[in-house]
């Protein structure tokens, strides 16, 4: 097993990366908690429910079932409530302990259901698609939806433990662990320029989710992720260059209607269209631009943003929560493996949406 | 002006005490917000809703303007939602400050609105009644309330800054008045002898508003307030003991219909009853009391409760969030100025809410 410390003014916990982890969930249960409250999706439930009930259910605990419909399109306070409903019914007190079974729908809403709950109760991550192993499960940003905005009503709350099984992966289908390991090569682009080159070397391993590749590209992600974490718990600074890509890839996801691309779809664009953004304000070279396209590509994501008026892009993205004084902001790479935070001029991105449109056209 | 500093690991902020606060506002909104975002409900509003909003625009930013509807019975999501709704159609971005003009209510759904909008956006405290202003004002406790229980859902989330305007108190029910004194005599019960026999001597003149008298309730209040939250602001211990008198409150409240009593009248009473839970547990003696019933009558909160039966007594305490495992949790007072939390068997509990039934009836 392989264990992640991250360390936060919010709290410290391990990230255990390992086959086989929904079968040792206990190991991450407070001794003092006085019931744990299973919160998982149907279709998740089908595939794993029992194995982590059953494996919960060894600590001698109480173990409360709660399943929430499936899909973004349910991350909302209506689903929100439907787990402080079974909490209250049952009733469980300030010691309780919700542990997320899902992908990053699940960890979300949990999550903020955990950091809501009688002002706060403690939470365990078990993620079950690459993305939020990758990314959503660690670093406790969680959020639900509105309809003016994606993870406009949330919070940053940690969770006591992560507990990633790398065994789940497997039922997973190959569009989403594209779009997790959209999230992957980003680490590398922003931060560690050695870890995309590899990226570059082992996409094709990636995909086929042969087991060292995927589980160094996991904990090499988790590591770059705690340590930008760990700078910068509530994203004041640092943590800002982890949205490369996401102001592109939020307008993409909110235009087309959320769920249509996978949000790593999205995001594996956005960078596309981030590193064009990256060339003109910083002179990233266009051999760089050619490689983030390639690899974009390599992994299974889409290159090609959908065809969007200029006007439209522009004011999906004016709604970002990096928008500071009406000013886009952007994450830009200078170089690859090395990211800055900025305010762009609404024209440089025009221009980019221009270009990248014209191409398309063409 | 008086100035007491809240030092919590979540934020070190102050208290400005003084009449006419509502005017110098602007002196607490931070240099670099983007906007202000001032929330109040329509009785409020009609008081004082120009006025602060006239000191607010003298800091040049935009001032948006949010009004909720009146009452505990609209402490819920929906209402939430509308501050969620005016900030994201504004839209304000993360560095937009909102400000809380108005009572308890206003103050814990303001105060939770911030802690969830874009994951945390700054917010300044205006309270506007006697009991905000000594108690849900300060301290970072901010809640909504679900159909099963009060405040159930929510954060501890710290303000930039407390103005408490002296003057406004002139325009509140006396019975308002009588619900804030319940919990500033609290404070002299559960940690300071000498304030609580000061309060005994000062009754009257608090009533009154006599305004040397009621200006120094307020900062020892708020002084003892923050000595104990600085010490403890998550609740893991200390904090606790703020709730002397909650528990037996909290079931009057939800007993008799939210809004039915004033908190603070519920609190009043509850105090009483958790004194003779005391007197039972730990010895308190019978002239304190005595003491104790006679200060919140002469303060002109009720001291008997409501008749009601003593299993639904239990059944309502039980949701309490200091229960641990179902066991009733209460703080007590060994004596006048020192508290305890401890775990309370429930046969001792019928007992007191059975003689106090008796004497009730005859």
């Amino acid at each position: 097993m392989k264990t992640v410390q991250v360390e936060t003014p919010g709290g410290s916990y391990p990230i255990h990366i390992a086959p086989g982890q929904l079968s040792t969930i206990a190991q991450s249960v407070p001794a003092d908690a006085t019931a744990i409250a299973l919160i998982t999706n149907p279709t998740i439930a089908t595939h794993y429910g029992s194995q982590v009930h059953d494996a919960l259910a060894t600590t001698g605990k109480p173990v409360l079932r709660i399943e929430l419909p499936d899909g973004e399109a349910y991350k909302d306070w209506q689903t929100l409530n439907l787990i402080f409903d079974a909490l209250l019914a049952y009733p469980c007190d300030r010691k309780v302990v919700l542990v997320a079974l899902g992908g990053g729908v699940i960890g979300d809403m949990v999550g903020f259901a955990a950091a809501c709950y009688m002002r706060g109760v403690r939470f365990i991550q078990v993620p079950t698609t690459l993305l939020a192993q990758v990314d959503s499960s660690v670093g406790g940003k969680t959020a639900i939806n509105h309809p003016l905005g994606k993870n406009m009503v949330g919070a940053f709350y940690q969770p006591v433990a992560v507990q990633i099984d790398t065994d789940v992966l497997r039922t997973l289908p190959a569009r989403e662990i594209s779009a997790g390991l959209a999230e992957v090569i980003k680490y590398g682009l922003i931060i560690d320029a050695e870890f995309f080159a590899w990226c570059e070397e082992n996409a094709a391993a990636l995909r086929a989710l042969e087991p060292q590749a995927i589980s160094h590209a996991i904990q090499r992600s988790c590591e770059l992720k705690a340590h930008v974490v760990g700078q910068d718990e509530r994203e004041s600074g640092l943590r800002a260059i982890l949205n490369f890509g996401h102001t592109f890839g939020h307008a993409i996801e909110a235009g087309l209607g959320y769920g249509e691309w996978l949000h790593g779809e999205a995001v594996g664009c956005g960078m596309v269209l981030a590193a064009e953004l990256s060339a003109r304000i910083h002179g990233l070279p266009a051999s760089d631009v050619a490689r983030v396209r390639a690899l974009v590509e390599a992994i299974g994501c889409p290159a090609v943003p959908p065809s969007m008026d200029v006007e439209r892009w522009l004011s999906l993205m004016r709604v970002d929560k990096k928008t500071e004084g009406g000013q886009l902001r952007f994450v830009l790479v200078p170089r690859v493996g090395e990211a800055v935070c900025q305010n762009v001029p609404d024209d440089e991105v025009r221009a980019v949406l221009q270009a990248v449109a014209a191409v398309d056209v063409a």
